[in-house]
């Protein structure tokens, strides 16, 4: 069973793009620009904002963070609106979730699609749906890459990805469906019924639930590829939680050809897609 | 077994488009418009364009046709932009395919997607494939209705669809997977590995990749619904052919709970999509 660890993959696919990076600027090129706004006190949406921030500085791209406690839908699509066409900005990332009563798909849809450097405007996912991908989504990107450092087979299988948010699961089944990759896949959420005999048929399972320890042994076929992006904090004693994913790992692991540790697996490798993507908006945006 | 065929149930549907534009052309709104257009000389783009503009005529749409034996890419675009500005056209169709060199995804994405009609700009795919559908394609749609019609229980079911061109088998699946309907849907396609295996395990089983006679008995489970959009021209002897779907008809019907016949059933389906999709963009641009 091979254990797939992200921790040293994500670094070398930071140090990849720091070196395009770093030969762009002695190109005479000025940093690329990231915007990140933030709205409400969401401590996770804090971390995350946090550790993007810190690793665009790593490999030198320049961050500004539009933070708000509170702020309007018109406003917050006015922000964005003059971020587009602000020539000195690449990228724009709208941290998710937003609060109440701000829909996030009221405001993603303003984004300039060649800026949205996380791949939830309409026409990107339209995009990538239908083969023509422009940005990929961080997670299945990661995923993606993830599995391909790894040696893992990623062509013509049989693919079940279980859940469909329109950030992991839906995306991961157009990348995994569409050429160059050519799986069969299967897309599976809360309606499905008989899941444990779906699950098990597949040759690679990716999981994006959100519940903890949900897929069991009886899930996974024989020397399957199980892929767990979930990310759960599991109370286990007064005082006491760890974090786990969707996926029994202990009882799993051992009928796996591979298998992705929580913590330690898919979650690691976002923040790199990011910097990937960041990249190259810019390029675009310079016609490189 | 119940022959699903569409004769009258796409009559109906186009009656009902007919009596919600007879009764906003009373309530004082001039009558929608639709731009064709149509580039060579493709002898089935023509008879297909002549039914759409005949039915247009028939519930009271009006149709424009631009019809080029040649044009630029860039002159195509130059005319679908000046088509999207102008307040007195409701919806623009470019009939496919286009002719090489013009890439279609070079034209479509210029289409106002306000006024896209068929549904294939990539924000409309993506509007789809996220689960708020802004216009859904002709075909797909055209499967839904005559499916609820006959009422085929079309909702948490097993649906295996193959093949995934961007016009049918991938709408196919984001309609069928996303809410309301939420199947539990596989994309099958060309590189799909023990294909009857898995076709036989669906409950509805949805094939269009135009190969006659493809889908033979040992693909389909007893009981299942097949819905076959294949339209296929078979020689059969000289000087003698006729129309098959992807379904050898004759050897898979005993088998089915319900299945549509070629020709007579989901191509009949298309136009009355089209009306009803013109019909929309018209109240939406209304803001009715």
């Amino acid at each position: 069973m091979i254990l797939l660890e992200a921790k040293n993959i994500a670094q070398i696919w930071k140090n990849e793009t720091k070196q395009e990076l770093d030969s762009l600027k002695i190109s005479g090129l000025r940093e690329p620009h990231l915007a990140i706004i933030q709205v409400g006190d969401n401590p996770a949406s804090s971390i995350y904002v946090k550790h993007k921030m810190k690793a665009c500085a790593e490999v030198g791209i320049k961050t500004t963070n539009y933070n708000f406690s509170n702020i309007s839908e018109p406003a917050l699509i006015q922000l964005v609106e003059s971020i587009n066409y602000d020539p000195l900005v690449d990228g724009i990332l709208v941290q998710l979730p937003l609060p109440a009563p701000i829909l996030k798909r009221n405001i993603i849809k303003y984004i300039n699609p060649l800026k949205d450097v996380d791949g939830f405007h309409p026409s990107n996912i339209g995009a990538l749906a239908t083969g023509h991908p422009t940005f990929i989504p961080a997670t299945p990107l990661g995923v993606q890459f993830l599995l391909k450092k790894y040696n893992i087979d990623i062509q013509q299988k049989n693919v079940v990805v279980i859940g469909r948010s329109n950030i992991v699961g839906r995306p991961l089944f157009y990348l995994f469906s569409n050429p160059p990759n050519n799986n069969t896949v299967t897309l599976c959420h809360r309606y499905t019924k008989n899941l444990p005999e779906i699950a098990s048929k597949a040759d690679i399972l990716m999981v994006a639930i959100g519940k903890p320890n949900f897929v069991t042994q009886d899930f996974v076929k024989e020397g399957a590829v199980v892929v767990d992006v979930g990310i759960n904090r599991l109370q286990i004693a007064d005082n006491q939680s760890k974090i786990v994913g969707d996926v029994d790992f202990e009882h799993v692991k051992s009928k796996c050809s591979a298998i992705t540790p929580v913590p330690g697996g898919v979650g690691l490798m976002t923040v790199s897609a990011l910097l990937s993507n960041t990249l190259l908006a810019f390029k675009r945006i310079h016609g490189i």
